[in-house]
């Protein structure tokens, strides 16, 4: 199977990326870093990655930046670097890819707990998951050629220490459970999915 | 209490304006229609609005326009529409309008049951829904001066009978649930809540 990895080389990316790539051909993937460049912030980066990679049997997308910060001073600006990111980012790479993926492959995308566990100053993040959750459910029964796709939702992983000033008394999810989300999405069966790691 | 109706005219919105009106005064408002036009599209017209419209106890947002189209041939930009309408839209409005509004007000803001309950062609409403959901969620916990927000998911609704084509085997939702929903939201006194009429 080929499978794509955007944000291989990330906290979460690496560890999908070490147990994907024993038993799969894997193509890693990121702004800078990795075997072939992406800006998945750009739709003409995106058309231009596909084409590079050609056909795959799945992608999985561990990248995307939200805005992360008071509510009370939040603007417009603000809350679109979140949704040109990691909200059109991961909705792009699939509208784009549904045009290469094999039959019966399948897109992973990123989203996470504070879609419903909400935290301080992360309200954007908490519309970008809940968006991203939205999409698997809707494009999951629209896909064609049996193509799949799932989200998968992460609490602050354990690996993050930085985070957990943000996540007061969340118990941080250990990187075997979230890596097996993934490995799941991939390579099971199920879709319109989204894989509660929290 | 002085409750604003953005959508004041529409299939839902005069049902909820007619059950508000009795009891407070109400402040209807549309792109074209209503007592004062804004265009929630438009950053400069919310902020234009509210400046207009003055301090408000609550403020009701039954407007919201996203893009229903294939999948398979939905692109970027037609995506965009529907995240600058109904998703943008509705951030703007609360994240302008915490300026304006009263101490113990309310936000209540319109999401639907697709996030959940997918129909095809409805991917790009599946994810602003999603979105809506997540952001009050996210921003209930951060309003400030006990000011509350709520989203109300509405299934299709049975003055909708043009919709019903696109909803096989669901069950029109009554306007008269539809319609409490809102109420509870802007006459209760929950917050983060998502109601769902479906
Ligand atoms: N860490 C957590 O606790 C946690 C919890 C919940 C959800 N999440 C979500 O999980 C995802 C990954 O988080 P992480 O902590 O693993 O991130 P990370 O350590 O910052 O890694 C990000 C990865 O994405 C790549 N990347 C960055 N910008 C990119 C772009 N514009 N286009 C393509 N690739 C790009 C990076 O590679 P380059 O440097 O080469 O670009 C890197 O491989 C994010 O969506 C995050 O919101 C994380
Ligand atoms: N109808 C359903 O079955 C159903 C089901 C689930 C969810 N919903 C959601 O509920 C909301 C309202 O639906 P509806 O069917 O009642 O809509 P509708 O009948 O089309 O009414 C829309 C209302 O919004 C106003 N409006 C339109 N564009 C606007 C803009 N750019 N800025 C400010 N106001 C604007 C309109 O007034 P003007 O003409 O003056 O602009 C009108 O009062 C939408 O978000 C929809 O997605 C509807």
């Amino acid at each position: 199977m080929k499978i794509i990895i955007i944000g291989a080389t990330g906290t979460i990316g690496k560890h999908v990326t070490a147990a994907l790539e024993k038993e799969h051909e894997v193509l890693k993937a990121g702004s800078k870093s990795g075997d072939l460049q992406v800006d998945i912030s750009s739709v003409e980066s995106i058309e231009n990655f596909y084409k590079a990679a050609g056909k795959f049997d799945a992608l999985v997308c561990i990248s995307g930046d939200g805005h992360f910060g008071p509510l009370a001073s939040m603007k417009d600006a603000d809350f679109r670097t979140g949704v040109n990111n990691k909200l059109m980012g991961q909705v792009n790479l699939v509208l784009i890819g549904q045009h290469y993926v094999n039959p019966k492959g399948s897109f992973t995308l990123t989203s996470g707990s504070l879609a419903e566990d909400p935290v301080i100053l992360g309200a954007n993040l908490s519309t970008l998951n809940g968006a991203i959750n939205g999409f698997v459910t809707g494009a999951a029964i629209e896909l064609e050629n049996g193509v799949r796709i799932n989200a998968v939702a992460p609490g602050v992983v354990e690996e993050s220490p930085a985070y957990f000033p943000y996540f007061p008394g969340q118990i941080p999810v250990t990187m075997y459970r979230v890596t097996q989300a993934y490995v799941k999405s991939a390579l099971g069966g199920q879709t319109g999915q989204v894989y509660k790691v929290f």
